[in-house]
Formats: structure tokens, sequence, C-alpha cells
């Protein structure tokens, strides 16, 4: 499995993924889920990719390659002149790789899982934040849904749920989005270390940071050892239920 | 959807179930999905369960009215002579269901789904708990392994993973659980109130406590105002990433 998050803010943009892939229990290995194009002073586009790994990779290939326009232009990830046209040229890559494999992935495996996330702002263009589908359709983030998820999402979308808002600073969503990551690496197995974290300051037009962050990462360490600390002392100091039945039996030693 | 999660403390058993029973967007009712068989000084059983409603309400019907052994006894949860015999019931009566029901519900929606969580205790015997798949089979809870889910089971489950414990008391379980309630109803729209909630005190064969709790229950709607408060303190006291990179720039005001 997989487990990515996206975050649009109103000072930039986060993006997190882990690097796990399995296909079976004896079939695991690590592949970089996070793609991205960066031409400072230009544009920087952000995308991740959860479901079938061989339809992301043959969609981030025709990206890098091109796809041909009706005349006779190619066009790619470093062509296009907006966020908008982006995740349009996205869903055309993966409409032509269902329409090479579709067929035979459905008849293998059942279907054609492919899920995306992809961000970025080109030069005089918004910063914009998309989901796309298997079918290459999508949906836009907005103040209101400021972060998309993909793969294995349901352990760390509680977290997002209550804390994460547009105005979040970028410091902040990078500690939200590690958390998140956090909840489903402890409950999910099939989620892997190491992670792969863009950090994008909106209107700067280059990275503000690109890391893979390791197992023995001091940083993520610390903040996953105090959070779960902070959490367990958080949680005794909580009350103890006060209904009035039988509950102060409870209380005793049981 | 549904969320059930059953506990099994070195004090006792709490069991925890939502209300909400849908079948699509315009057909949302209110369902009680926990059923209890008490005989105070005699037994004290529960059974939870998640999945296609009239399949559980089916198996909920045949052991309240008894299932035919091959010695021409019948046998109900009230019968009974330990907690793995009502298991087995419990079991059957699924597989019995499977039989009248299972083809033509696969032909009309693709599977014959439903899971239940068993818990109680016989008069001298062991307090013991189960979980229970649609083929009628079934595993048991452990100091390892000490609480079952079912339903709609993501969300609530990262604050279980990090806090509950054989050993923790039933006090402390009930809060747990409520918690862990709450992530779920806050991120899934199709669970809802409201809750019921059982507490069983080991080796006393009467339930401690067998409680719904409504919307505008007083503790628990404190609760949950002071757990989401206190995670967002807990969170924006959790230190600020100190890697080394480009990273002051991100502590501006972006």
């Amino acid at each position: 499995m997989t487990y990515c998050v996206g975050m649009l803010l109103s000072s930039g943009m986060v993006m997190l993924s882990d690097s796990r892939t399995n296909a079976g229990v004896d079939h695991i290995s690590t592949f970089r889920k996070m793609h991205v194009w960066e031409v400072p002073g230009d544009r920087v586009i952000v995308l991740m990719s959860a479901g079938n790994l061989s339809i992301s990779q043959t969609v981030v290939n025709l990206l890098r390659e091109g796809i041909d326009n009706a005349d006779g232009t190619t066009e790619t990830l470093l062509t296009v002149s907006s966020m908008f046209d982006a995740a349009r040229l996205v869903g055309e890559a993966v409409k032509q790789v269902h329409s090479m494999y579709g067929d035979s992935l459905v008849a293998d495996t059942g279907g054609f899982n492919v899920s995306l996330i992809l961000g970025g702002q080109v030069r005089g263009r918004g910063l914009r934040l998309f989901q796309i589908y298997s079918a290459g359709n999508f949906i836009e983030a907005s103040r209101q849904t400021p972060f998309f998820q993909i793969g294995e999402t349901k352990y760390g979308k509680p977290i997002l749920d209550r804390v994460l808002e547009y105005a979040t600073p970028l410091n902040g969503a990078m500690k939200l989005g590690l958390l998140s990551m956090d909840s489903t690496l402890r409950s999910n197995i099939s989620v892997g270390m190491p992670l792969s974290l863009v950090v994008y300051k909106r209107d700067t037009l280059e990275l503000a940071m690109n890391r893979t962050i390791h197992e023995d990462d001091p940083y993520f360490s610390s903040l996953r050892e105090s959070w779960s600390q902070s959490l367990s002392n958080t949680f005794n100091r909580l009350p103890d239920p006060d209904w009035e039945e039988p509950l102060l039996n409870l209380m005793g030693s049981g």
C-alpha cells in the first residue's frame, strides 16, 4: 500500500509520501512515489501516486516523454502553461495508459486502479492542488478542503480533520503531515519508511525543501515519541465518566 | 456503515457501538447494533454486528429462537455452557443464514457480508471476547490483542493502537472507546449517534452499565471538546522541524 497527503495552504504547499510497495507478502519493495518537475523561477510541479505501480510509473514516463497534441506538438509538465493544464495532461496520461493496459489489467487483477495528487505553481499563475482519479478526471482542493489523501487514507485522516486549516503555517502543516503519517505507519504495516517530503512556499517558484526522511531521522523520531507520550498524558488527564450509574464499582481495582 | 469496538481487559469488558444504518444516501436509519443476553448471577453475553443489516438481524433472531442440535435439543445463548460454545453457536447461525440467503445475496449485492463481536462470561467459566466472520469462523482476543473492531474500523484504530492495553482499567477503556468513536464520527458521516455502551466487570455475572449515549450527553460532549482542545494544544507544543535546510524561510509569515 501507500499513503500520500498533499496540503494546500495560504502560505504554500506540503506534500508527503511513504515509499513502500507491496504485491503480496513476500514482494515488498521501496519505490519513490513522489515526482518533482522543478525549473526554478518558472515552475514547481509535484506528483504523488497510489495504486498499481506499473500504471503510475507508466503515467510518469508519459509525462516525462510528452503527450502528443492534435496539432503535432508534444506537451510535458515542463511545457504546460498552468496547473489546470497540468491536471488535464496527467488525466490524459492516465487515459492513455488505460487504453494500453486497461482491459488486460481488469481481466488479470479485477480493476484499473490508480490515484494521484498533483500540486504546484507555474510562473504568473496560481498555486493549485488536484486529485486525479483512475478515469483521468480530477477535483481541486480549496480553502474549505485544503488537503487530499490517496492510498491508505483513513488512519491518518482524523488528525488532519481536527487540526489542519488553510491558514496553518508551513511548519505546522509539515508536523501535521508527519503525525498523520505516523498514525498510518503504526496501524498499517504495508506503509513504510523512508518518507519523501516536499515543501513549497507560495510564489517562490522553487522548492523550499525536498527531503527524504529515513527511519533514524532524529527530528521525526523525537516527534513520534513526543506525540505518543503527549497523547497518553492528555488521555490520562481527561475526566472519567460522571454518569450516575453503578459506575462507582468501576473506580475500584476491578 | 457501522463502528463497533469490543475490549477485553484484566478487569472486565467494554463494548461500544454506533447506531447508524444506511443503504444509500436517502435511506439512513437508526438501529441498535448491540444485543445483550443477561441472566444476573448466571451469564452476561453481548453481541455487536456490522455489515448487512438483514443478515445480522436474522442471526440475532436465530440466536433468540434457538438452533436445533443433532440430538433434538435446541440451543440459545441462554443455554450454552461456555463462551466458546456461544461463539460456535453464533457461527452456526451465520452459516444457517448463509444457506438461506447466501446465493441470492451474492447475486443481488455481490457478497454475503456480516461481522460480529461476541463477548461475555458464563458462570464458572472465563470472560472471553471473539470476532466472528461471514463464514462462521472466529478468532479470540488475548492479552496481546485486547480489542476487536468491526465496520468502519480505521479512523478509530490509531488511538487504540497507541494507548489500549489489557491492563487498562474499565473507566480508561470506556474513555478510549469513546475517543475512538469520536474520531470515527468526525471522519465518516455514515457512523452516527446515539451510541450503545456496555461495561462488564469480570466475574460479577451482571452488567455494570448498559447505557445509550445521545447527542446531548454532557459527559460525551465535554470529553469530545476537551480531547479536541487538548490535541490542538499538544500539537502546538510539539517542536518544529530542526532540519538544517532553507527551513528558516518557512518560519516567516509565508
